[in-house]
């Protein structure tokens, strides 16, 4: 999508001039920075690749699993550049599954390169079929992004039509737009569409506290894309939704369990509940790859990440003194208070009217016939 | 209660040595400076009491009553001191009428005042009864904390026994505690006073953004009167509730209809919404002043405040930098980006499991036969 009139993608590749096949530099937006300033990234070892996903360089279900699959090739590439061991790239794989523990796509996807990595007998081999799979991967997250936005794209529009073609306001929460997936988004996928279409749209945005993603990431790629949005506070959406000023909800997941129970960004099961409390429907839209075969009914399996106390008793931001501005941040309590900071809950799948997913728009009933069996 | 050991009211008045009767000065916590520095400020006019009210130096619907009290008394006192006309008494009632929108107690405590003030034939004898009136509120309001924090009681106490005596996790939104009355609080002062029975407690504090007066007054007053507590954003009430972290709920409210619908901070819906779902028992605590007799079932009538966008695309805090610290916000999203800073939601009377008010607990059927007929 757009920044500042530019078309970018969170994640690429550049093949250096002349270079060998298998060499590729991998560069990505920085999202630690953002919206204050755009600041491009290169990866250049694997732990590059840790680093950027554990420190939310890069974050969003489909942008950790690319990344870390770029990670994998990046260990190849360390280990035949330094006539390593094989088993470089083996601890880089399990080291890789540690940087966050909740999006499934990262197991996915890592687990993927490296079965792939794992058939062949030369480390050069082993490169190639590594940039080759992390490179599908990638070129496949975009392709399920644009799948996500079509087939959510005939919801957004009958409800325009329905309301006689007047404004159609989403609520999202946290950011599943395009810079959490390689492009388009999973929640933010139809939106652009419905954009494309000369759908009249409005976006509510959750700031989304404690990173604030909706009010840093969502917000600026609304801003860039042109698309009008209002940013509120985590609290607002419920009242919004009783005074009829929400005609839709979409989120995304970092996990879904094929009985429709949503993992996503805390707070997403509060606003679920306030959708059904006012009949407003609610989607979760999701890649293929962020269904979980694995858990059961009991979700309580599902490790939900709990991050440092200091995102939730410091807000970061643009400090703006003297006419002078720089990053910086504010403490908002008691430097003696203790604080407790949960980066996901889980909806229950009553709460959810359909998924939007790149295979198609199911409800919470057809999920295990849909993605069960086919996976196993 | 307590400000680092000392003993302190919100607000309080001092009768000068040596002075006039009709003499008072009128004190308060400014709480604009809260957690992060210990102000106090002197009311002198009635436009004092509106620029405190209205810039949030008070806040609280019981503390909003009681300086708008103040207030008349202290229009008497410049009209009497400068020879005006009573007309300018008027002026300052319909003014501070006007300081803030939602909270009921507000129109209640003005007009009682002002009432008593017109039946009077010379403005001494205004004063006088003016001072009088203001004094009698403010003794009510601490005596009516007292009783809800006697009548809520026995919930916690309850909880506590039948938890086997392990530590009762309560969580409250916004702050309606001392710093919001005269002294206990509303959902605050059942805490308090369990504390003194020795019911081992543990608060989760909800941030209550835009303005944080969880983060900032509730965990001040928590941490001063040595409450065990836990500062969290707004998203994270019900992922606790989900998991099993909390016994009960207990808020305030700026104004509820008799048939139970309960104006309060705005994202107390969503926590309602989540008790709900989760059977945890859901408490609003208020004095009798915060029902609103007049309301009807149709609480679209009530005015919601709606605030500056600058509250929600700032966030204010205290800024550590360079070994120095002192107050400062920082932008929180881009800076074109439209907010929007609504101050309170409606909690439907369904998801309220009883009202702990100065006369007792009540179920939401109960209210109309209470607080109905006699204060019509």
């Amino acid at each position: 999508m757009l920044v500042k009139g530019k078309k970018y993608h969170s994640i690429w590749m550049v093949r250096p001039e002349g270079g060998e096949d298998w060499d590729a530099e991998i560069f990505y937006i920085d999202q630690r920075t953002l919206p204050f300033e755009f600041k491009v990234g290169r990866l250049d070892t694997y732990m590059d690749c840790f680093e950027a996903i554990r420190g939310m360089g890069v974050r969003g279900a489909p942008l950790i699993g690319v990344t870390a699959a770029f990670g994998i090739y990046l260990a190849c590439k360390e280990c035949y550049m330094d006539n390593g061991q094989f088993n470089f790239v083996e601890n880089a794989f399990e080291k890789l599954k540690e940087s966050r523990p909740t999006a499934i796509n990262l197991y996915y996807c890592l687990e993927r390169v490296i079965a792939s990595v794992r058939k062949e007998r030369t480390l050069k081999s082993a490169l190639y079929v590594a940039l080759d799979c992390a490179r599908k991967i990638w070129k496949e997250e975009l392709r399920k992004s644009l799948s996500i936005g079509e087939n959510g794209l005939p919801l957004i529009r009958d409800l325009w039509l329905g309301k006689q073609k007047k404004t159609i306001n989403i609520l999202t929460h946290c950011n599943a737009g395009w810079l959490a997936c390689v492009d388009y988004g999973t929640a933010t996928a139809p939106v652009y569409l419905a954009q494309k279409e000369g759908i009249d749209l409005h976006v509510w945005v959750d700031e989304t506290r404690p990173r604030n993603q909706g009010a840093r990431l969502t917000c600026f790629e609304l801003l860039n894309q042109k698309i009008n949005h209002t940013l509120i506070t985590d609290n607002t959406g419920g009242f919004l939704m009783q005074k009829g000023l929400v005609d839709m909800v979409i989120v995304g997941s970092d996990r879904t369990t094929l009985d429709g129970n949503v993992v996503n960004k805390i707070g997403t099961y509060l606003k679920a509940l306030a959708a059904h409390d006012n009949n407003i429907p609610f989607y979760v839209a999701l890649p293929a790859s962020s269904f979980d075969l694995k858990a059961d009914g009991d979700y309580d399996s599902i490790v939900i990440e709990e991050r440092d106390q200091k995102e939730v008793k410091y807000v970061e931001g643009l400090l703006c003194k003297d006419k002078k501005s720089e990053k910086g941040s504010v403490l908002i309590t008691n430097l003696e208070t203790n604080c407790l900071n949960v980066g996901f809950d889980i909806t229950p799948a009553r709460y959810v009217t359909a998924y939007i997913t790149d295979r198609g728009v199911f409800k919470p009933g057809e999920l295990r016939k849909t993605f069960g069996s086919e996976n196993e």
